[in-house]
């Protein structure tokens, strides 16, 4: 079904995953099929833009019918690379790198916890959700021992680069990275960044804003 | 300075708490001005982009001379909203919740926790950082005591519009969502998301793209 694969905006791209999320909501409360006019009023994305971004990767809908909700969540799931599992690993076990290595949401979709990376001899050893926290000396041997899809970079700013250069060099095509730092990576490797004070600082502009 | 302010696009929005992340580090690296060139070469922009984009806010630059670091960090500071201190609470000590708490980068750019809440038993009454986890019952006797600026939610997502009801009834005008949902707000109100799901599907939908 897919058809069209270049040139997606990523604007559109970042829209899927909340397609994603709707969907798989509809199919949680046993909704069959769904316009293109109902999923907007959900989602609240307009019905025109729905079509047009839907269209991108293919023809989905059917005049008069609308979308078979099931149908449309799995070509959604496969176009967002879900249909393979993805086996990642956690570096850094502060805060934010304990709280995703304890989302059991990822592993629904797919994900799995293969391990969790520290330099701090205090957190060493103690277990996640029966993954044990590693040496990060470990770290290369590890990855030539396995194959990982995803390393979620959760280290200080100052240390991201390094772990960064470690994982691509050692296999990783995938970084998740919540350093609010920009990682550089050969073309071959993908990143996707989660940067926390860029998101409230958006907040805050459009609360100023919204004052004016 | 700060001359139009109406019509910024959200792409340049998004854009400047980046600008204001790498002036900060110039500043701390005591440099004192930078050209767009030499700007565009650390944060990844074209030099027209960043012309065009400063643009939108005032006349900053000087033919020549380049930006004054200082003097552009402080009018971004100013047009991000970082003038002035905000309140904020988080509601839902979980992990992500316990993160944000813990997080004293936000500290430095003038947001002051004063407050957290969670439904749990177990949790109530625990200290994160000197402040007291308590009781969510105590949300709405708490917020018409305090002026808050910001709630950040935490919860899980069932419960999520409903504490954000509350925070907006008792005059919180901005929520940091962190709940897989899309929130409801009156247009009064300003609601950024950290969708950790949906960054996560963007990054298997490029690494996916990247493969073929």
């Amino acid at each position: 079904m897919e058809k069209k694969k270049s040139n997606i905006s990523m604007a559109v791209i970042k829209r899927l995953p909340k397609y994603h999320r709707y969907l798989g909501e509809l199919l949680k409360n046993d909704v069959d099929r769904i316009s293109s006019k109902e999923l907007s009023e959900k989602i609240g994305f307009t019905a025109s833009q729905i079509r047009q971004d839907l269209n991108c990767f293919g023809d989905f809908g059917q005049q008069g019918y609308g979308y078979n909700v099931k149908d449309l969540y799995n070509e959604i799931s496969g176009i967002l690379g879900l249909s393979k599992d993805y086996k990642t690993i956690i570096i850094g076990a502060g805060n934010i790198g304990q709280a995703i290595a304890n989302y059991t949401r990822f592993e629904r979709l797919g994900f799995s916890l293969d391990g969790i990376f520290d330099a701090n001899p205090k957190v060493i050893g103690i277990r996640i959700r029966d993954v044990e926290i590693q040496d990060i000396d470990n770290l290369t041997d590890f990855l030539n021992k396995n194959k990982i899809n995803i390393g979620i970079i959760c280290v200080p700013k100052n240390s991201a680069q390094k772990v960064c250069n470690a994982l691509v060099e050692n296999g990783v095509k995938g970084i998740w990275n919540f350093a609010p730092t920009d990682l550089i990576v050969p073309e071959d490797v993908v990143v996707e960044n989660v940067h926390l004070s860029e998101s409230l600082l958006t907040l805050t502009y459009l609360l100023k804003d919204r004052e004016q």
